[in-house]
């Protein structure tokens, strides 16, 4: 059965476009600096907010009108693999992601929940034999069920963090039955709502005793996927363990763990923590630490994560130029953790947002090929730093100098004698503004 | 010379004493928990903000009318240091902290603004001779001059770095001169304004290799204060890179030199970062590094460091319950790094705010160390995670489980047979107001 | 049947008591200036939060364990009213406040959900009868319902408008039955989430005309109640119309309404829009708007309204100040617009919650009368303005003055001529330290 | 004599020149919508930031390298005075802004101050007589002076509120003489620091007093110019009366003074108050009050004013298709009331500023008139209001319906009768993506 008949599967058809179906911008096979845009950008669609999710906030009920809203539980989780690969290939999307609660419903117990999850794997890995799309990360859901409330890796009962422990177990037999490239771990509710009832040491010992495990459970069963921590500074935890990449790197760092993670960047958990997107896929890239991509947009007069579809184009052309400067996401990829707006229920709606997000992705591409082609940053850097290439920068760059050597230096230097320049942000701002308008 | 003639001493009087120039909490010689308020407490003045601050704002001018501003340079230099003496007699203060442009005008060069710093380096260590008043820490300004536009240990320039490190130095030899406690680094212009203009890498990089060129040094020369960081995350930097303790942790981890620093933290900068005071607190305690504190308060209605005295009894008492769990500050204090309003620019306001501030803390230690002797927050965390006390829980917390064994446990769970309890939030808010309300 | 047996009924025991179900400073019976407690803090229980409210949020299902979980449609219904009236008597609680659909399911056609509502309007009426607790007020929902997606008086559907007009016609006619003291408008849905696709002007024009005919109905049935407006920044809209008090003052002078409406304030809502508790207050106040309080807290660090149960007692004693010197709320009162934390999911909390916040109103209360029984603020401003009270400065008040005679007056004035005084913050705040630990 | 030797004039060279000295998008003569670029964009060159401005921040000294720093008193002030007039002509700036103190320095006295104003003004008439470039608006400057601590308008002290009325009478005066087009009051330091020491109802109370002698005066002396209110929420002031474009409505209204003012909306200030830049231009032409335009942009990410060139094109773009719908800024123009960064402290880096600016809003015009030739977002405002336009919504719309005949209405809609569509943000969000680069 198909869901979306009235669609056309969605093509290039260049800027000018008037075809609300079509990509203006995003062309797969083209190639930018050597490499396919389709390889570069390795789209995923994000399968709760998608095919789960129904639009609902905290003060309202859900409005999406949906072709499968008429069934329910596994008869509707069937449907909406049917509806995913439906969608994968009208979209032309090359992976998707999910969390165990949204491909299948829980039962009573995680056995009868892991057989759910079973019967539509099954069905996964056969519409994978056939179709382009594969699997950039999978993970367990610990934060929508009650017993998750006092966290899951960090409860304070044993039992839940020993459940919490099972579902890792199963995702990751899940990651290795299907290929997955990642195993993501967000810990929304990893964190804690007052610091006067928590043991914020016992829980963080805990989380790494966890990841640790993990670590062990997926050599033994040969699952070599990429671990990715998703950092978010809170929502719907007060505050959560993860803030930010750095918070996250430090807990790495302390437990042990570095070795075996890198970070999976969302641009709303970004702003939220107080830093811009670019910022933290600097930090990751800086530390060998940028793993994949959460792709979306939040907005700034808002203090919550309202997980938009991305399209600032500003956004998209400096976190481009990061991942880019990175080499690539490597086994990661942009994935789509956007919901359509509460008041986009409609159906086609969520090919307009891909597009939307597609295309502002495929712009930012060309825009940050463009500005490395043209050493546009660097060239700047090159020349701001050049004092370091030569003499007492470049001791000081090298490490053979002492503060004796260097107060020699400078005791009697006049300001005048000091060369600094100036930075010229405006001059560099309206360049990008040109670099955008002109591709 | 006196200039506070008409301030007299300030003394305990008790909670209900009329007098603007008592304290009405803090009792120096009052034992709680078998220490003298003034041994825990450890209070600092700032010399900044108290004795060369004008009250002036971006929009604004200096307003503060102080009784040494009709002098100049050199002379007025002096003259803050005689006022600082007699301000710290008359309030009591055990402690004071200095950055060196605060007590000497900077000369032609870093030769003559050291020498500068002598003179009043040798004054201060003869009043000193005779007052209770010790160095809690002292620290090099390199944010002020416009040489720092791009930072200082992190400049794009190396002429600015040596420079830097010139005064570092110089700050380590005064430090020692006068016995300090600690040493601070602040990076007020360390990080950046735009990614776009900044290599992010190397000016870390150079900024690892100040701190360990100052460890050596300190050694060389026999100064065995603590060394502290004070993260910020902006302002007057857009980005600042020691952003919270977590992310400044992640740097000195990176760069191996964790073991050297501990944190000062400042209550303003954590909600600048989007954290409490107590959360800042607790993260650097729990690592160990918990070093010192600036006391003070923002305005969280405020984007901006206002550096008010602190007067908030809950933060105040939450802050005060990290200190005493960490046993106390060690070689650390509470510096009032906070200026009075710009509208207080009146001389007794130096008093009121201090006499504010000091009360507040002396409030937050009774109430902390009744807590403590109750057992109030312990109780309910031993309550809570007692779980983890016997069968699976003993087996996570000591790690000799694996995902196996865990999913073993929980696989036929049903929710009902896993006990959670509530985390009570509401009481325990009720019950610390009756704590506060009934010291 | 009773739902709260274990619980016992809340008596006021003092400030020492260890009993968690005590009150520890609200004392209903003693007078404190001239009227009892009961009288002027007129304490309201919001229905929806405390006996609809499951404890969902946006990434996780409701927590909250409720003896009536078991029911379902109109049986859950009635077994609220009973659990409710069991616990407005347990609490001591004088009023309570409710939106239609809190209090009866909605069925296919309003006309159905009228009839479910008129069912459960029967049940209180017989209950309120013996009860002491009344109606505070009541409202229409009208943004859950999907409906509302658009806004409901402000929707872009006038079929959706004309549904909006019939439920605000029913709750007027459910208040006069009820003899509720106001009826409150919040506009949950009604602003913008893109003003790319809004008609701002329509819509504001559009909401106009449905207060005015509300007025015109409530005149026609003789419904006497205070209207009242809830002003909201945000959540669950992007951008609300009613965003703060002067907001929503202008939108109420600009079509003619201002004589008709009161502001009901909500603590959350006014931090959300940048603005203190207080400050919404005294705009209301002095703009003789001040109708009705939600008393609640939200946490600065978070940038969504988490109606917490209100326990600052900076804040309660500020408000409470306002509220005073507003000469008290007249018919509004103090409704518990808040709800217990997810964690906080035992039926026990929904106690603890409000004893926590009752005695917080109480410590407020007895705070504020004691200032202004000492003209504690009075007595700062008549100080500070006192230039107003003759020669220029009662010129200027009186309005008879002019630029020029200014000019006369001010042009060859030097600074010092000019006793401007300090603002003394800083003592103000210790004082009202003072204050809050010495009742 | 000449400070810009160096610097070419800067002129149109069209989206692909390297020339950094060139509009790229900003051409003067060049018609859109039938009118010229340079009339309908009326560009301002803000005094403050580009001549008086020295690049200090909180924590630092002025960094800004000018070509007439060696000068002092009246000589510099008469420097400024021919770098400005050189400056605008570079730059092709049709008008620009100043408050008194930015053009003379202050002396003892107002008289003396006046004095040294009379002398600059003569010089600027005199340019002014063979310039293009004409006064956008003048103030004065109630901010700066440690007397207006406190206030100006709003001043607990009335010799200090003499002193404003003064000011104010000259700066009438001045902007006669010069002719300007605009009269703008911003109140910097109108508001309070605590409510606990403020009479908040007599302070404006007498700010509405001086509003109206300020109308009474400037019709005495013939002096047409239109006044401006700019709103800004907090810094310096904690709470600024003016906090929007609602607030000070409310305030207008309420004084009777609506109909004398306008609004001078500056985009930073806008998002200080949570709205964004269009929001606020929305809300101001609604109710035909758009009066000019502060353009520049913050950084949302940072809580405070920073004044940035604007160069965000969406803000641009939309704040472009506010004005174009309000028929153009009539006798207000867009002021740059920006600076360049502290780190851009060169003379050249105004060039690059200023052009920056200039063609942001260049692109913004032709995007926004493209996007009305096209009837873009009214298009798809007609298809969603359209039930608006007959029947009951007609009926709705001319106020001709009660909630009888819409509870009629109603009353037994199914919600599958009522046809509510998707808001479709994302496709427009996509769509205005293509308009931006398809110019």
């Amino acid at each position: 059965m198909a869901y979306f008949n009235e669609i056309p599967k969605v093509k290039y058809e260049g800027r000018h476009s008037d075809n609300p179906y079509a990509f203006k911008f995003y062309n797969p096979e083209e190639k930018i600096g050597g490499k396919s845009m389709e390889e570069i950008l390795r789209f995923g669609v994000a399968y709760w907010h998608t095919f789960t999710g129904d639009g609902g906030d905290p003060f309202g009920a859900g409005t999406a009108i949906r072709p499968w809203d008429h069934l329910k539980g596994m008869d509707l989780a069937k449907a909406r693999v049917d509806a995913a690969f439906e969608f994968f290939n009208k979209i032309d999307a090359p992976f998707f992601c999910f969390h165990d609660v949204d491909i299948a419903p829980e039962g009573d117990t995680l056995r009868e929940s892991n057989q759910n999850v079973d019967t539509i794997v099954d069905m996964m890995e056969d519409y994978m034999k056939d179709s382009k799309t594969k699997l950039l990360w999978n993970t367990a859901n610990m934060f929508t069920n009650p017993r998750w409330t006092h966290g899951a890796g960090t409860s304070s009962n044993a039992d839940v963090y020993a459940y919490a422990a099972a579902k890792v177990k199963k995702g990751l037999e899940v990651g290795k039955r299907l290929g997955s490239e990642n195993y993501v771990f967000w810990g929304g509710r990893e964190g804690y709502e007052s610091l006067l009832n928590t043991d914020t040491k016992l829980e963080q010992d805990n989380l790494a005793k966890l990841y640790h495990m993990a670590i062990d459970y997926s050599k033994e069963i040969g699952f070599d996927a990429q671990f990715l921590i998703e950092p978010k500074p809170k929502e719907p935890t007060t505050h959560q363990y993860d803030f930010d990449v750095a918070t996250a790197t430090a807990f790495l760092q302390k437990y042990d763990l570095a070795d075996h993670f890198k970070f999976n960047i969302e641009a709303n958990h970004a702003t939220l923590a107080g830093h811009s997107f670019e910022h933290e896929l600097r930090v990751a890239r800086e530390n060998n630490m940028l793993g994949s991509v959460d792709a979306n947009q939040g907005d700034l007069l808002l203090g919550w994560d309202t997980d938009e579809f991305p399209t600032d184009l500003y956004s998209a052309s400096l976190a481009m130029y990061e991942i880019l400067k990175n080499g690539g996401l490597g086994r990661g990829g942009l994935n789509f953790d956007a919901k359509v707006r509460r008041g986009s229920f409609e159906t086609e709606d969520l090919f307009h947002a891909h597009i939307a997000g597609m295309d502002a992705f495929a712009i930012g591409l060309r825009v940050a090929q463009k500005m490395i082609d043209d050493n546009f940053f660097e060239g700047i850097a090159d020349d701001r730093y050049k004092t370091f290439k030569s003499d007492i920068g470049q001791k000081i760059v090298s490490g053979k100098t002492s503060l004796a050597e260097l107060e020699n230096h400078a005791i009697d230097l006049k300001d005048d004698d000091i060369e600094i320049r100036s930075g010229q942000v405006e001059k560099i701002k309206a360049k990008m503004n040109q670099y955008l308008l002109n591709i």
